[in-house]
């Protein structure tokens, strides 16, 4: 809560807790995008037979929470380096955030139509979006140390690149290959997430950070 | 808010941040499985008959309301202890966090169909799930001191999975009824948050622990 | 954030959080409560007679967005004396906000039904409850000192319990008119919200008890 | 978090509070302005024909997302000079926060009828109001020094109040010139955001004043 520049603190604080509110809002939005299925007549065995067939959407929502969580989890491990803001930073921030919020939208859409390559294209384009503001995000940041510490490792800021980019690369793929097999494509954006959970070069790189200064928040920021 | 732990501390902030965050959209948004009624013609008894018929849509907001209250403040119970994060404690956080965010979901589904085995399975699944990884994250957190305190008393951490196996295994009896007759295990499930009201040994533990070390958090940590 | 009291810090703070974020989600919701109108053909002057035809929904917005201001308000004043919690007032808490979350669902329906005394009757009955359970955590925490510092004024205790029934009250009363007459009875909610903007003894009180010791929170206080 | 007035710090944090709760889900609920469209039969050539015409709603979304993020950083940037709050202060923000929360409605009705003079009108109406009540609000607190600190530059309570006029002054010019030709209405609103893109002569102020003390908060406030 305590900022050791003197320049950057409450700014930070408050883009913090307005990114908290919107990740938060969008990823609990997402139920939404599963619909409570209107039977008749009303027995077990319609009822059953129409929450089957809601597994895309099921499937949709697995895939942006996590992808949002994951996102939520990379924007602070960058504020944990930033140390100033400025007008254009703030507003990369803002449209970050448009992007965030619009993903209950592709997810819904996603969902109802999984078959259909139109969906596929503007879920993966919405997720490249987030991400590519991400990767401006910190760009921008680290750029000539604009906003960032001086000490910061060169090797991190390109290592968080790579990583941040994972997420938009992999969209597009799974994006391409609709044009391919829906199926396969549909599998792919199920993939990506689970490329965050393996551990990567990245998290040594936290690790030793951590070991040397004992800094308070650097433990969160090994997981992206 | 300031931690003693130099290792965990923003990270643990953060993500109490997002669950405060999640808890609340989602316990708000559990009054949208309760529809304003359509009524044609308008009079105050078609409006009374159709309000009267959506009983069990509010039955279910009560109970999720205050299951998803408990829930809330159990998880905070667990993190007055833990002083460190890492990667998977993160992802068992975020799969709780998806599991509790579609509560308003399941909860919709049993409001609509309440005389439905499937609806009732389908929320007692959902409350297990909840349950099920708020205990895992105990679990992984306290096993071998992995993210807690030293000092931790054994006895605190059985008793505390002891309480928190209270609701799901409720849930699934609640979910198993529902084979013999839906109308017991609707009242079931309504019965679960009121064995959370009746204090229980874990509460003594907690006022004692509370005498001893005057810690400013354990007050909250008495109910669960 | 920082407690003087050792035994009620940190759970004060993470329920203040709580509640927060449920006031501003039901307030922010209510305006699901004011569906575009869907017209045909789409004339200026059709849309303009459809607009003004929400008239019921707007004026239910305004009402209930005001008044679950100023159960904010009251409820944050309430903590601003508040030292410990317990159990039992937790749970007051989390029923105060979970009829604090259905007032959208109330507001939606008598913004529908501004004409059938139904509507007005559970629109009334809410806020009452609403009211109720404020009122309840206030006679709790401060009956024999229980959760309050000791040198609260009796005199404060007594003009807050004033305070906090005035809204019930009412309530109760434009509930009661609808057998009357519902214009009067929507009237009458109308000017609930206006009776909290008169400032009353008990700012006399706040305002005399702030220029004394110069606490930092009492100047929030003194609006309700 | 810690303020340095003795006499407004709780009640400020806790406004700023929620207002970042409402910001950030009247945000993200504007998403719900964009509805899945309907199509059959589901073929890529229906679904791709109906998304685009979609596009007056993603329109409407991208201005309102920027013009509440523009709001939100504005009424930060007028806490950070504000010492004190009183009860009409309070209701300012009340009210202010209620039009805001109504964003989403207005955006809607827009993004459904953008050929409509009256949706134009409307939308245009809830903007004038919300930069209207953030001007009451900064005018309200300036006046007399009433609740900011002696020493505030009278230049820049001026340029502020200048800064803040944009907004609605623009708005209304937008919705009048919805009487003349719709299609350039909607684009001069599209174009409202973009004058907030701008560096004025307030941010020379702010970062003349930022270099004089290095507050900590000065840099955030750069930016509106």
């Amino acid at each position: 809560m305590v900022d050791s520049d003197p320049r950057g603190g409450l700014s930070k604080v408050r883009i913090e807790a307005l990114t908290d509110g919107v990740f938060a809002i969008a990823m609990t939005l997402l139920i939404f995008g599963i619909k409570v299925p209107v039977v008749t007549p009303v027995t077990d065995k319609t009822l059953r037979h129409e929450l089957v067939r809601l597994w895309p959407s099921v499937l949709t929502y697995v895939i942006s929470f996590v992808m949002l969580g994951t996102y939520w989890v990379g924007h602070h491990n960058q504020y944990h380096y930033i140390r100033r803001t400025d007008r254009l930073f703030l507003w990369i921030n803002i449209f970050f955030l448009m992007c965030v919020a619009s993903i209950p939208f592709s997810a819904s859409l996603l969902g109802q139509y999984p078959a259909a390559r139109t969906a596929l294209t503007v879920y993966g384009l919405n997720l490249i979006m987030v991400g590519g503001f991400l990767y401006a995000h910190w760009r921008y940041a680290t750029h000539n140390h604009r906003l960032v510490e001086r000490n910061i490792p060169p090797e991190l800021v390109r290592l968080a690149k790579h990583r941040i980019l994972v997420g938009p690369v992999a969209s597009a793929m799974a994006a391409c290959l609709s044009f391919v097999n829906v199926r396969l494509s549909l599998a792919l954006f199920a993939l990506i997430p689970l490329l965050y959970l393996i551990p990567g070069r990245i998290d040594r790189h936290w690790l030793r950070s951590r070991g040397e200064d004992l800094d308070p928040s650097r433990s969160g920021a090994q997981s992206d």
